[in-house]
């Protein structure tokens, strides 16, 4: 890998210590272009091709990979399968099909968990993906330390190649991603209201209410307020939607005051 | 939907009471089909198309589907994203950029979590996708409650449309789903070997070694044995393993045997 292919992976947004991504006699140079691109999405940047059937570099890929090509660029060609895999530590081979072997298999997250934590013992490990038409060789499979088993609807498990590649990738990226699992976004120009600009707003809104009379049954009062407040409440209200209601109460009393004129 | 169309969906395994998936303006046909195969895998099956650019029912659609064309002929057709979501309790909207809107943002994994609650309690729910260019409008993205940002490379986030459903609907999938995160396959032929079994292959291979001479140095001899009923231990033989191991064994001291005649 020279310097300018190492600068081009680290452009790509790429991992170091992903695992590696290997084909094994993949048919079509479109679907290992789609490859690239799953790989791009996920931060994974090692690609490695036994025996290409249409040749490379093959310029279908290259279309496919929208952008990804320092991946194609740099993916690695071998003539077998153990050739591609003579450095790595652990091997996992994907499987749709159940192979009547003795194997540990995986689901897609805990294979991704499995590599992780390998990868933080400095274990280099790589996923076998087979040909498009028929998956991998029973031979190419009992060269893995695992297989992966992507739990999906029994009735219809077939994925394309590329899917197949980002699901495992998708999985590994999540394993080390910390993304909170929900968050609210506010544009940089606000903030969320406190508590007083809240307090603010319910004074406002049933001061107009009392006015208006909506809040006349003494009875139901409290209840009628404690339910607004619990709705305004949830949605979490920014400092600027705080003044764009308290704006719309405003203009509906003054429309009502002029109504009732 | 006809009697014949409902079994034609159970026939692909699809699971009541998922999410719709709901492509707003979507341009490529082919790139439905894809959708609809993404869906197959993961149960989901039903499909809403809001204005689809070239007409419907699209004939690339159903030649990219692999198999799940009862998904397309099941699909219905919008001329607006409010008619389409009418009927939905919770609506959320898949974005790759930011809005600058104050929107909830679930990763697709928390989704999967957020909507299969919601299906527990009745309530129905839709997953909008905006078209290939560009994605979907801040004014359909605000129709929802909230928005869903797959974590990945922030350098390479573009995903094609049918990823985009597929990471969805397989996170709906495995949210739902009881596989164990690894598991020891056997074929059923056989079963896991018991521990008198690997009782009687150790002591094979530690009588064997101790005529050999392998293990003639006193001090070194227990910790060679408890390294070689480690690994084998690790392993987790079945009985048939064990009998091909002890016939390994066997084979290897008679050639031995015979070498030394």
């Amino acid at each position: 890998m020279s310097g300018n292919d190492e600068i081009r992976l680290r452009d790509l947004g790429l991992t170091a210590g992903a695992f590696a991504v290997i084909l094994v006699e993949p048919q079509l140079g479109e679907n290992i272009g789609m490859v690239a691109r799953a790989m791009a999405n996920c931060g994974v940047g090692e690609l490695r091709l036994v025996n290409p059937r249409n040749g490379w570099p093959n310029s279908s890929a290259f279309a496919a990979a929208s952008g990804a090509d320092s991946i194609l660029n740099e993916a690695s060609v071998y003539t077998s399968t153990a050739d591609s895999i003579a450095d790595l530590h652990t091997v996992l081979a994907t499987t749709a099909r159940h192979r009547d072997m003795t194997q540990d298999v995986y689901t897609a997250a805990d294979a991704a968990n499995f590599l992780r934590v390998g990868a933080s013992k400095g274990h280099k490990a790589g996923v076998m993906f087979g040909k498009e038409s028929m998956g991998l060789k029973n031979e190419d499979v009992s060269m893995a330390n695992g297989i992966i088993t992507v739990p999906l609807n029994p009735v219809f498990t077939s994925l394309n190649l590329a899917q197949a590649v980002f699901v495992v990738a998708y999985e590994w990226y999540q394993a080390g991603d910390i993304t909170p699992a929900k968050s609210l976004a506010i544009p940089k120009e606000t903030r969320l209201a406190n508590s007083a600009e809240m307090q603010g707003l319910f004074d406002h809104l049933e001061a107009e209410l009392t006015t208006t009379g909506f809040l006349r049954v003494k009875e139901k009062r409290s209840i009628m307020i404690r339910n607004l407040r619990n709705l305004l409440n949830r949605a979490r209200l920014t400092e600027q939607e705080v003044r764009t209601l308290r704006g719309v109460i405003k203009s509906l009393a003054r429309f009502s005051d002029q109504g009732n004129n």
